[in-house]
């Protein structure tokens, strides 16, 4: 135990040390009342035309954590989710008719990156924040496949990147 | 201090008590024996057309913390890095002639997902492991914008999805 607590007093000499360095990387300037609060990167979703090729690749080549194959009939998907630490891939494919990624994978039959997920702490708040400056491709939040209140931002007001926000 | 230990007792109960969903919902059976080992993800790549309009989108409307401009010539971009706590976007804007993005935007003019980082612990062991399955875009590991060594993979391997490997 006596490690442990050492290993606190370390971790946090370290955070007390480097404050000034991160004032000085970052400007955080930018948060300063904005209520909603954007949090972690939630995952990358990624578009493929083969589940069973892409568990192939992530998991015997890459040698990732895999899970097994998720469908998710109400939003249109198969999903297999990639384990990174820190945060997650999620990879997607089509599931019965009128599949959000069909239209993706007619563009780009190969694959690719589909839409980055940030949580935030207050959806409702965030949606209210963005209104005239962002479009979200529906009016209200809907129940993501985590089961928490999603909404996506239209690409073209988020430079070219669809972007989707998740209730923390 | 009581308080901290207290603290560790519950997590490390937590991790026990959940070995087994842990166990379930991802399968570990691919990392057996991986030498190079993944690891976490360092960074989205994203390739804009403005960085101005881009900080403004980031920092303003997003309200992200949202680092300086910093030109790495070497690596023919400008930079900008935006902390999600977990993880990191990483704005790319072309600098100087032959810049890597300079294609990427003519395709895609208003910007877009440009690659993915992930770290691993022994780039060289990667390259020799990968080697023979999947495609590099440079033969030899480089310095990267991190001053850390890494390769891409190429998309056509890889789902359609540029992968970064990152020295960690």
């Amino acid at each position: 135990m006596s490690f442990l607590i050492r290993q606190l007093f370390t971790i946090s000499r370290f955070i007390r040390n480097n404050k000034s360095f991160r004032i000085s990387a970052f400007n955080t300037n930018a948060v300063s009342g904005n209520v909603w609060k954007l949090g972690k990167l939630n995952h990358i979703a990624i578009a493929v035309p083969s589940l069973d090729e892409a568990i192939q690749f992530y998991k015997e080549i890459l040698g990732a954590y895999v899970s097994e194959i998720v469908p998710i009939p109400e939003h249109g998907v198969s999903t297999v989710f990639i384990n990174l630490g820190n945060t997650k891939l999620e990879l997607l494919h089509p599931l019965g008719e009128k599949s959000p990624i069909e239209s993706f994978l007619k563009k780009k039959p190969e694959g690719g990156m589909h839409h980055i997920c940030i949580e935030v702490h207050n959806i409702k708040q965030a949606i209210i924040s963005l209104s005239g400056k962002v479009r979200t491709l529906t009016k209200e939040p809907k129940i993501g496949a985590h089961n928490k209140l999603v909404i996506f931002l239209h690409p073209k007001d988020c430079g070219g990147v669809l972007i989707e926000l998740e209730q923390e």
